[in-house]
């Protein structure tokens, strides 16, 4: 099992670490607590499914020189053992007297002053995955030194990706691809779309996924009307619509992107609508450029859509992809994020076809110095019919 | 898709919610402010693989008296729309300038007096899933209402399944009984550990599960040395030991048991562990009751592997079951958590086989007032022989 616990070579723990810590001092962080699995595999290279469990919290602190600290769980010790991570203190979880509270607070002590600034992230996208009683009982702990905010710290970091990361994304998408090849061969008119996602995910790990952390998508008449339900066992039937979505995840990278699929002829509009998000999509590809704002995405993608004679549906037209399904920033009007050299982000405009159906088209990209460069195989322009 | 997004009628919730305001008012809670995907699904029945996205936090306010309302991203409106839950208020997330604070702030404020007391779970085993910036913005924007803990109220209603639980999990059990059948199929010497987790998780899906959450496992001669790595391409050697353990999801249910297999046959230690670890569940199966603590399963577990001549592992025996992998209590030393009727548990001793190896064995029951009813179905005393 231990070939594959590293993912990558410790030098690129390391440069991860000295951007980190750059990152800190821009914003005078003394240390860094990480507590969510996507931080901490960042940084680590720990990456296990054991998080799905609630039950314990686990930390990573990094000081504002030196290798990160592990303070976790004795059941991960193993595990952390094997990364570049040298220095791991454990603790008997779960422990309803203390359930690593004074470990960590005598970890962040030890390598703080007293008056320290201590980050944790804390905006936009973050939660802070331990106990809220016991963040407050280490707060207390390390006073006078004080919890600030983090965020961007971590995210100006991790949202530019190596091109080790690059390549790790590309190869989950190229696996989608494979996957999403499949679908004629079970999405056939009767079949239920419950079924069908069953495949579908069956597809992903036979073509080489670790596993599937989400599948969605949806199959109706002229599009679909949401696109987060879970599917149920209704058949599919002649005229439908049928979208797949996916974050599928290998070497803990994930894809994010969608394919639409006509259960033979489909309506006019659905044909228009699928046309202007395909164009629309196009568009921006040849016009994003590192040094745009996050919002500039979504004004192209809806000034587009209209000029196709689509109507822009609401919410926001794609985001920052990685070691989450979903990152930071978001192609919506407000987000002034700018967008930078490596960001890998998906582009996913969507349109209205009738009053209460819409279509979703995605893509993924690496946005690069001279503009986007696709991860995931360019959906073709006419919507494929199976069936 | 309708058809499963309420996964139960809403005389389930209602009884659910009827139950959590009891709790709330011996606690003297005026409301509760739910976060997570679990406690969500439980009081809304709102069921969906979007939470694997963090960029936009969902919330419940549970009031002293009647049902409860739903402050979500627009995104959800149409999904929540389908459960039982008729107050929906929702906003364009994710937001960098208000991300659902305001509309959080004013609901708390409208359903509650001045000087009420909000519980938030906020202990052992709980997180607040919001960015930590905003919920010091809620806490500012309601005062003088107060943030209590909450974690009492939700857990002493979860931890009691209702008879329609009860078969969601049994049904998800019965399908991980059905995949576990099918090992031999695929599990065999030469065959890359990792290609087995595959295998095993396309087995699962295929015999009925919606997702698979959770596959660990190990392979390695005389058990194994942790059980929460992802595999690598190490094939399956004569000898080996291997354990897949799952945590697979039917209607938002959980299964979570393991089961080992040998590759050929094993060493007399990995035996006598292994019928060590049988008997010792057995025992437990047989003693459990209604009134004892979460504790008195450990002691239990202890004792009868010790006199079977094994060597009880650290770490916890056993722990509750649900719409999480894991919920409270732990069978641990140090868990006081009263044991109650219709609590569903793992049962899971670990036993040292040399000195750095170990099995762990695992079934899933439901604790009723005469003992315990299986769930899964009984592993064989003797380790299956396969390959």
């Amino acid at each position: 099992m231990s070939e594959r616990s590293l993912i990558f070579p410790s030098a690129e723990y390391r440069s991860r670490i000295d951007r980190l810590q750059r990152e800190m001092s821009a914003s005078r962080l003394d240390a860094l607590l990480l507590t969510t699995p996507a931080d901490i595999f960042y940084v680590t290279g720990f990456l296990t499914r054991f998080w799905e469990s609630p039950a314990r919290p686990w930390f990573i602190v990094v000081p504002s020189s030196g290798a990160p600290i592990a303070v976790i769980p004795r059941i991960g010790a193993d595990l952390m053992g094997r990364t570049w991570v040298k220095d791991i203190r454990t603790w008997d979880a779960p422990n309803p007297d203390d359930d690593g509270v004074s470990l960590l607070s005598d970890t962040i002590a030890g390598v703080t002053g007293p008056s320290a600034r201590i980050g944790i992230p804390s905006g936009l996208e973050t939660h802070t995955r331990m106990p809220l009683a016991d963040l407050r009982k280490v707060e207390q702990l390390i006073a006078p030194r004080t919890f600030v905010d983090g965020t961007s710290a971590i995210q100006r970091v991790r949202e530019i990706k190596t091109e080790a990361e690059i390549s790790k994304i590309k190869a989950i998408c190229q696996i989608a691809d494979r996957a999403f090849a499949r679908v004629p061969e079970f999405a056939t008119i009767g079949r239920p779309l419950d079924r069908v996602f069953r495949d579908f995910q069956i597809a992903l790990l036979d073509e080489g996924a670790d596993w599937v952390s989400y599948v969605a998508g949806g199959a109706e008449q002229d599009g679909y009307g949401d696109v987060i339900s879970p599917a149920g066992p209704t058949p599919l039937e002649a005229g439908d619509v049928l979208m797949l979505d996916t974050g599928a995840v290998r070497d803990g990278y994930f894809c994010d992107f969608d394919r639409n699929f006509s259960l033979g002829p489909v309506s006019d509009a659905t044909r228009k609508a699928h046309h202007g998000l395909w164009q629309a999509t196009d568009d921006l590809m040849s016009e994003l450029r590192p040094g745009m704002l996050a919002c500039d995405a979504h004004h192209i993608l809806s000034d587009s859509l209209i000029r196709y004679g689509a109507k822009p549906s609401g919410g926001r037209f794609g985001h920052g992809l990685g070691i989450n399904l979903t990152e930071w920033p978001s192609f919506s009007p407000v987000d002034r994020t700018p967008l930078r050299e490596n960001m890998v982000l998906t582009i996913e405009p969507g349109a209205w076809v009738t009053e209460d159906r819409i279509l979703v088209h995605e893509e993924n990209i690496v946005l690069r110095a001279n503009g986007c460069e696709l991860l995931s195989e360019r959906a073709p322009y006419d919507m494929p019919e199976i069936g």
